[in-house]
């Protein structure tokens, strides 16, 4: 069951989080995998081996945002995030022994191109990484010979499943994260929040659901028909069934996304143009769950599968975790289907919009 | 019951049409049309009455692309054509009136800004009219003052709802309109067919269903992100739910497009950028109705909404025109539902495509 | 000296031309070409053989729209034609011949992919060429995976430069093209005129000054940001020298546009959104060649090389064509330097708008 | 003449600052300025009165970005930052008095909707303000409804002349600011360099030249159509020749630009899409002054106006303050004219450069 005892916050100071700097997947074709991030969403290959590639985009000067390796299951094996110094690392060792985590420590780094880091399972199950040292490339952001029409430019946030998501951002505000929107009920179910270090809507959010699983990891685009090339290409590929869920406006975040299923149906959000955060009384927007514009601004439908699909996590011996279902509401069911209802207008209730005909196929199109 | 006679071609030369150039709709709310074409669409007011708003596109050079005419019951009254000249306008009722069609003429024009005009109700049942004399006004391709962020640059189509469309496509041909794509089935079975006089994939099209109808209207844009715009402000003014369909690419036309609503119900298509189509041997495009990217190339769900409604058409003396049903078989069940099934892949058959997950979710989204 | 006398219309009918179809250009490298024209520019190799090049835009479907040939000196061998039927060839070699023009006729065409053609020297001196016979190839709109991020999607004009305008478009409304927009002055004295056939702006434009030489060739993009990554691209691969005017928005044709050299100075436009001109009575644009809006619509300088640089024409054996001197008022001159003025509102006289300080960055930009 | 001493470093920390937050410009005529930033630029009206108008752009959250207030010479009367809390002021104070510099402390703020301020004028000479406590208001960023087509989304930087770029670069390190990109010569000559606080390129710049000066202030957009929407707009208006310089793509920062001239010649830039830059080991990009696409990525001519013309700024009793020369090389002189030479080529010398026909017209046309 579900731990829902509230995570003490230590008494050493949390580590200085620069921003997500790269996420490590387990796949279980690395050619199959390679055709995904590189043929289609035109990753660079900084370097790559039998075991791994490593990728980044094209505006990244460390080594990767990217590590996908070789393995009998697919799922995610770090989170990794960059902190402001090496002092910072240790920091981040001292933060999760404190809190009674797993934590191991690699002074040549876990995967290539990386120095000194740790690792932990973090109180939420998940496997987070935090390092400083790393190898710089060439930030390919002139290089426009290189781009292709759907050019990649940052990776710009984590998602992640989790089962109590007030439990999960108590923790992460006390390891230095901010929330920028979150999406509640009423009576106060929290199904959904955005937090971030980095400046803009989120470094990473928390999904309210089964978990710890890992909902999709996100690189950004400069411009909206960067996006909608990639649904081209995906088309002329013969792949559109890989697209999951858009393109479209997101309510939260006001960003334009599109999320994709990679071989492995790890999802891949691609995502532009959200706003700065930067300032610490930054407002933080509140969405009502049943607001039917909160995860698309036009009012498109949520697929279940959106809801209910994630990738497992491993332990740092590499076996996934184990998953807690969630045991408050869950937004697939108080807003899609028999029992759920959403509206576009606040004004509206359940009864008028039921009688509503234009929103009627927005409804069927969700049962 | 529908007639299926094959229409006979007259004698007389078929009228020189140049291009779909204005629809009559009837509105049963000129202030609500009003916000939906010229606050939200942005189209510009040529000139207005209590009885009436003329509309236009900002390269249009004639009077207007669109009369919404207050009335009881919402339909469209006329679906006018522009032909080379005058003497043409006297060809068309000459054609109609051998075809046994009801045809009237009217020097001064049946609506302002347009002169000597004949209006018949086709073979189809549909109200067609033919006019060469019109009022020009300023192009106004250059006022990028007055542009707004979604500006719609032309009138493009229109499309017909119509029990059979090979029946109806025979016709057209005679009325010298080119097929440039369609849509069957391994049987015989024609579903839509898209026909052009103009340069582009289509002045109209013909949608097989219970008819005739009136399935939208499409004006042009000049990008893609133009026709995003139009959704975000829809979002903006709490109006999504009348986003029906898209935004998306089709697969039939090649072009970006956006259904949305208007007050009363007609359906409006923003559609941009399909392809040039004007040598006599341009190669038709055949679709096989089960290709799950025919009419969204990223294989994103058609609602069922979108198969079964349309507008009314009126007769000549403003009356509804009776629906004859369509007898074929009807796009939606064949694609959609129990029996319908769809693949993204030619090769793939129904049973692989039931046992593919990422295809399930799209499936799931359409039952 | 040029022959100012007016050119006959023949007897016989003009051939019914649909639009300009391909050029045939002369490179000196056939290797730098296609670094320009394939791995720059994207364009689509349908064959390639020692000698030459075919190549075409992504939404294609005839063989070809450009034939890079190797030759000893740069040149422009032919601009081609599609006419409506195997018979409009014939009419088309009839009407030369009565124009006293040289002319040759190939039933297997004169390039590859081509069949029944005629080649002749018009009265201008250039060497037209009209074919309807031509090899199909897949047709590229969908194949997206095949697109770069600046796709060329069609060849839109060619751009003639002739000493005597006026003579040059009598002669060419009499071949059946309709003038769209042109530039004169209150003298009279005509600058360039823009013609077409299909229903843009123009399938050739003709530019006063010394001639016969080809100014440009131009190949449409679906948006503005493929244009604006060309240029990225170009610098990039640190080959900014070879733009040589723009990104821009032209006045004349209201199209954006940029203006390239490719590696033996031909100069390429890539050009995009003009608007509809096919009804009999589109309004012709005039522009007042003291406009300073009318070449460039937010009044950025024109370069000189783009008045005065042009590429050779070939006579029917290969030959350069000898230039004729324009004898008229030079654009150039009554618009740039000591002598020229323009304006940027109608009301500005050439005193005021010489103490305009805002003004006068412009004009010493074109000193 | 100039004080080339160095600027000491004060023993009290330096304020922590978030980000430049709003400039305030004294405009002579209000109505015509509206008319620039509201009816041209679309910036919303927070508030105005009979003396100033209060701007902000659609992402802000904060009472504005800019003030216009109405004054009788043209000139800049504040850049102000935002602090991370309201102690930061009195950080900020303590600073300058260390320095000896003249400040001023408004416990009401200095303009509507902001409060406890500090103003200094810098040891550069600038009227620098440092703030915490506004007032809040809407963002706007979902109001796509209130959104032109080429609306501004946040304001990006500040941009100032200054003569000893070097000196100015180690007192803006002092105060916290880090450096991201420069131009200078191999002899080590400093033309200007760009320092951020918030992870974008920059929050303001230093340009070398005769000052204090204020060079320009910058909006972003969200995409580069946005931008020329701006451009098609002022040629519909017929002020292109407020245009001074642009649209292009930048060398330095990345970013696609436009520089527009105001209605008392204040230059503002419309900018997007430049890179994230908060990393601690941030790689600084050096760019050589000779290189031609270090200011315009395409190799597009500076006008010497922009090297040149700059705006007055003021001291804390509303006087201009007086202009120092700059004594080191000019960047408008080594790069343009007789003396001056740029490559596009590193490899490209100046003899072989001078041989360049293509690049003869890129210079000649900044001659």
């Amino acid at each position: 069951m579900t731990d829902s005892t509230p995570i003490p916050t230590p008494s050493v100071p949390a580590p200085d989080i620069l921003r997500c700097a790269y996420m490590e997947l387990v796949v279980t074709d690395l050619a199959k995998s390679r055709e995904f991030y590189v043929d289609l969403l035109g990753l660079t290959v900084t370097v790559e081996d039998d075991d791994a590639i490593y990728l980044r985009s094209t505006d990244e000067f460390i080594h990767h945002n990217l590590v996908l390796r070789k393995g009998p299951v697919a799922a995610v094996a770090a989170f990794s995030y960059r902190v402001r110094s090496a002092e910072e690392v240790d920091a981040a060792e001292a933060y999760f022994k404190e809190l009674g985590c797993e934590t191991r420590r690699s002074k040549d780094g876990f995967v290539r191109g990386i120095g000194d880091s740790v690792r932990v399972i973090d109180p939420l199950g998940f496997p987070y990484e935090f390092f400083y040292e790393v190898e710089h490339v060439e930030r390919l952001a002139w290089r426009y010979d290189l781009h292709s029409a759907g050019a990649l430019v940052r990776l710009d946030h984590f998602n992640q499943v989790t089962p109590d998501v007030p439990r999960a951002c108590r923790y992460m505000e006390g390891l230095g994260f901010r929330i920028t929107e979150d999406i509640s009920d009423s009576e106060g179910t929290e199904y959904a929040a955005w937090m971030r270090r980095k400046p803009t809507v989120h470094d990473t959010a928390m999904t309210g659901g089964n978990g710890p699983r890992m909902h999709h990891v996100a690189f950004a685009t400069h411009e909206k028909h960067n996006i909608l090339y990639i649904c081209d290409k995906m088309g002329a590929l013969r792949i559109s069934d890989r697209i999951e869920r858009g393109p479209g406006r997101h309510g939260v975040s006001n960003a334009f996304y599109l999320y994709i299923l990679d071989p492995d149906g790890h999802r891949v959000e691609i995502y532009t143009q959200d706003y700065y955060t930067g300032d610490p009384d930054n407002p933080v927007v509140h969405w009502d769950v049943h607001d039917n514009q909160r995860r698309d601004w036009w009012g498109n439908p949520v697929v279940p599968s959106w809801y209910t699909e994630a990738s497992l996590v491993l332990d740092l011996d590499g076996n996934p975790q184990p998953i807690h279902d969630r045991e408050h509401k869950s937004e697939l069911d108080v807003t899609i289907g028999a029992d759920g209802f959403s509206y576009t207008r606040a004004g509206d209730d359940e009864g008028s919009y039921h009688g509503e005909a234009s929103k009627g196929f927005k409804l069927g199109n969700q049962l």
